[in-house]
């Protein structure tokens, strides 16, 4: 039984983390923290919740270094850049939910984020948490930088071709939808129901952060620099993500053999599922999953492969990945507590 | 292990079963049965099961009768009634999720369904399966009458006071709310997304067949004949039923000592949260799991008790209480299966 | 041509002013007053503005007091308050769309809305303006107060018959139901969309701060002191507000009568529409339109009438009423600048 | 005073031309068909209509060829095909909401509606409505073909610059998200609420039938033939459309410079907005409005043009810009009736 903390637990994917937590089997939750609700009960927080935990919030500065086997960061961007060293001395292993540890390269973390990175040498042994490619440097690791929703759609498309020689690797153009909870919990303006719903919205077109680690994720796949043009989308559904993915092929290549191709790269994957010939990603059939599914197309007039995965993006997008990362460091089977369907409609 | 069966997979409700069925450590699930889509996997018909359950989809016709110890009938109004005999004679116990088999009166039957019950005899009887109510005729029970969406949450909401002397029973008001996955899985032009999204709309006031069904509920726990004014709605969203309850109060009383009566009223209930002092219901945080949260306030300018009662349509409203009474008729842990938080956001 | 100005430019109803006046024949906008954006123009604050209207806004407190014929006050509660007494010395004729003005006892006032009425001279003389009770009297009104959303649709669906005597004053229950966008335009966490979104919630039971304003108007039309329990509720959508109303009948009468009795009270009324029998009102059909829906329906099993009906809370309820207010005022026509149909789907 | 008739007035298309028209100064709404309602008052079909219009439906086949001056056809695809012949004889001009004379090309159609075409004489005199391009042909036309949805948002996305020699018309990717209104008015499984709500999906990859619209219109303006790859999804809002358009530029251009390109192509349209520096396309400020609104971008990193450019399906994607037309065949002002903002929020 590992004891769990959490740190941000009263942002969404703090809440996420909690309500799949409250049911592993190998899992006991030891601390919470929450700058916005010291000394509130979780289940006042979230009353979803009521009825399974009741813990007090505290603040993290009240927390001990070495109070947990697993803690999970799911604090706001740089704020967790900062906590990192301190539990790390005391022999807890960190997943961190935020980008501050995802980039390699620090120079890029300071163009992206115009901010110096601070912890150069803990950056160097932070394992970028996606499974599907890096599981065993997962199951070792101290510091586990759990991806980007955006990110985990985009590799995962990509990832079976881009070490192939008959792609064109400069043509990659990303077009990504995602629901609204992927803003996370406060209250601003921009996100209000009255504001969003009701219409689709492009923001940070060829400019958002997670550019940069979708560019290093593949970049060491294919094995030379790749890059980009990654335009993010906002529609009003609270969770989904679907990321539709266009690369030219140099030679034509049929629907059937590319769909193979896939199903042979993520054989035994549990997370993945390759979709059948003819079908496309619905982000709908993997709402509250920890699944992405992957849709495969070959334009043959235009001899291009046109990829469509789907996620949920508070689950495999963030939560859901984290524990099946928490599952791969504490070495016990890597679906636990994750072993379900998605809820449809 | 318990063989399952599920007559009607290919619906909501069926698919909701099945949902929950494939993650129950004491189920397993033997016969699919779909007109629409016979011959087909069931994992074609929902991609959301993928990876979890395959089984083809069979005609009703070609099940025998004694294939399973429990059979799920999620069948349309009036097709379960036939069904129901069939199987009884085969040792089969049967939950049936139409209204089939829940108004103890052929003659009541009659008038609301506009057709004569043709089985009376096992109408004598089927179980109507509240477990709040009727847990322990619900664990020795041939045949369960799942209830409605709307009377679960409505008879929650009174079952603590209409046996009361200090509440007046001919006052009540109960004006409900749903969202649109009650209406089923058909391609009616009423339901679609363009017609329904954006509006909030009254239907069958006064006229609704679950009335029936609430006022013998109520009556029976009351002791004397119930009379209800019934309301429902539609609003906008996938799943999620709010009821709000009127009652006049033959004396003035505190929010306070109301709020206490409830708590009583259902202590140890693994699936009723009474939420505290001065909060409401809102069926966001019971969304898909199998609570029922009540909130309770008393008007005290005007001498009224206005409960609110929030739960998933598809989950207590339907499928999870239909395997809330298997787990009885099981003789396992009420709970089995059904123990998980709801999704928020 | 009336020379117009708004105060509070950037809010919701202050949107929906400038939307409808931009094709008003007979007015003239003049200034906008914004404190989150002075400086900015209009259009950059909504894009949907563009090529319509690309006025600056300025400070409230620039504005000079007789700068034009008609001032909309679209501000906060209280913030009206102050500024009424200003501009009517300026021979400006006042609409306000706040609370400030609406209820004429200042000890309800008070009661309701936690601070004393400083300005209980001028709301001696401040009308209500709901025009379908108070046409006469806002004709040559110098200040209007313009009616809260809810208390318009719940007054219009009561006025027919809390002035008869077959009705039971003493047992009006309302369940209102109303969009997201009542809340107003401002960065909340209440009412980001990932909060809201399918969900349905109760809030303010017995507690909201129409209450008195609903009561005071049926009051007066009754000519006794009424009370009325009001139970508000919130819903995920963008527009529109279904209002159910529920009173008994001292003695049966057909829904055919009832009816008839509606469309008798309302006839040549231009935004109130009368639906036919066994038709309940739909917010869906009245959204982006002034009118007001109303169904009509005896429960005669328990000798009760249920009203239902619809609006769109930003027009009817709120902007829309405004300018028929104005149309008053000015003495052209009333439906000038709203007479056309809502949008549908 | 047009004599202004239309066949297929129960289908959203129909009921938003008729919306329009209701308040359309120059056009006198005559017959209205429908094969779905025959003998029904469409305001019993369409309750927003109700005040406004109570023509009784009849079929097409009742109909004179001569009854109006312009004809609207909001019929189903094929369904046009034949009733266009009878109408221009009768001196009737026509304008054709649906596909069948779009496609120039008799092969074309063929290939990609699986029928042959059967009016080829009168396919050749027809014109492409998109005023925009073809404003001249337009004025004189007796039979126009309206445009589809997407085609409008894509043409008007990309004919300021497939006409320039520093763009790379091989490299064209077009990501366009549809509104579910799209999908028209009939009860079909696939667009039930329930099924559709909180999805993002993509359907119909590089295999739609507008694409051979829109490579017909880019083809005619470059001047040489183009091909495009086009993926459509669906979100679930009702109205609304954004296409997200990618080219390669054989040089760097600066996006200040790309803006400025688009401003000039555009100056003087009277529904095209052209968005400033910095800012993207989002549906919802165009929804219920005749304006495609367009974002210009350059990713600098790689050399690529990204445009986004958003529109009501409903209105610039189809009814409005029908209207837009039939104000251009009149000969008089081609904003009449359309010149009003979208509403927001």
């Amino acid at each position: 039984m590992a004891k769990i903390g959490i740190a941000g637990a009263s942002g969404y994917t703090g809440l996420e983390l909690l309500r799949l937590l409250v049911n592993h089997p190998e899992a006991e939750i030891g601390f919470l923290t929450s700058e916005t609700y010291p000394g509130e009960s979780i289940s006042k927080v979230f009353p979803s919740l009521s009825g399974f935990i009741d813990t007090k919030l505290s603040s993290i500065k009240s927390v001990s270094s070495n109070i947990c086997d697993i803690l999970f960061l799911a604090l706001p961007h740089t704020t967790s850049m900062e906590k990192v060293p301190y539990f790390l001395k005391g022999h807890t292993k960190v997943i961190d939910l935020s980008a501050d540890y995802r980039l390699k390269d620090p120079a890029i973390f300071k163009k992206w984020y115009s901010l110096p990175h601070k912890q150069t040498a803990i950056l160097k042994e932070a394992v970028y948490g996606l499974p599907e490619i890096h599981r065993e440097k997962i199951k070792s690791a101290r510091l586990v930088a759990n991806p980007g929703c955006y990110p985990t759609s985009i590799t995962l498309a990509l990832a079976p071709i881009v070490t192939e020689k008959w792609v064109d690797l400069s043509s990659i153009i990303i077009d990504s939808k995602s629901g609204i909870s992927g803003a996370g919990r406060k209250g601003s303006l921009a996100t209000q129901f009255s504001e969003v719903n009701e219409g689709i919205s492009a923001y940070n077109i060829a400019a958002h952060r997670h550019t940069p680690e979708i560019e290093q994720e593949l970049s060491a796949l294919a094995k030379t620099n790749v890059q980009v043009s990654f335009s993010p989308h906002l529609v009003p559904i609270t969770r989904g993500m679907l990321s539709t993915v266009y690369i030219n092929l140099k030679h034509n290549l049929s629907t059937v053999k590319l769909v193979e191709h896939f199903k042979n790269f993520y054989k035994g994957e549990p997370f993945i599922r390759i979709l059948p010939l003819g079908e496309y990603a619905n982000s709908h059939f993997t709402v509250s999953s920890n699944f992405c599914d992957i849709g495969v197309q070959v334009d043959e007039r235009n001899q291009r492969a046109i990829i469509t995965s789907a996620i949920d993006n508070l689950i495999k997008g963030a939560s859901g990945q984290a524990i099946q990362n928490m599952n791969l460091m504490l070495g016990i089977s890597e679906t636990t507590g994750l072993n379900f369907p998605g809820i449809f409609p």
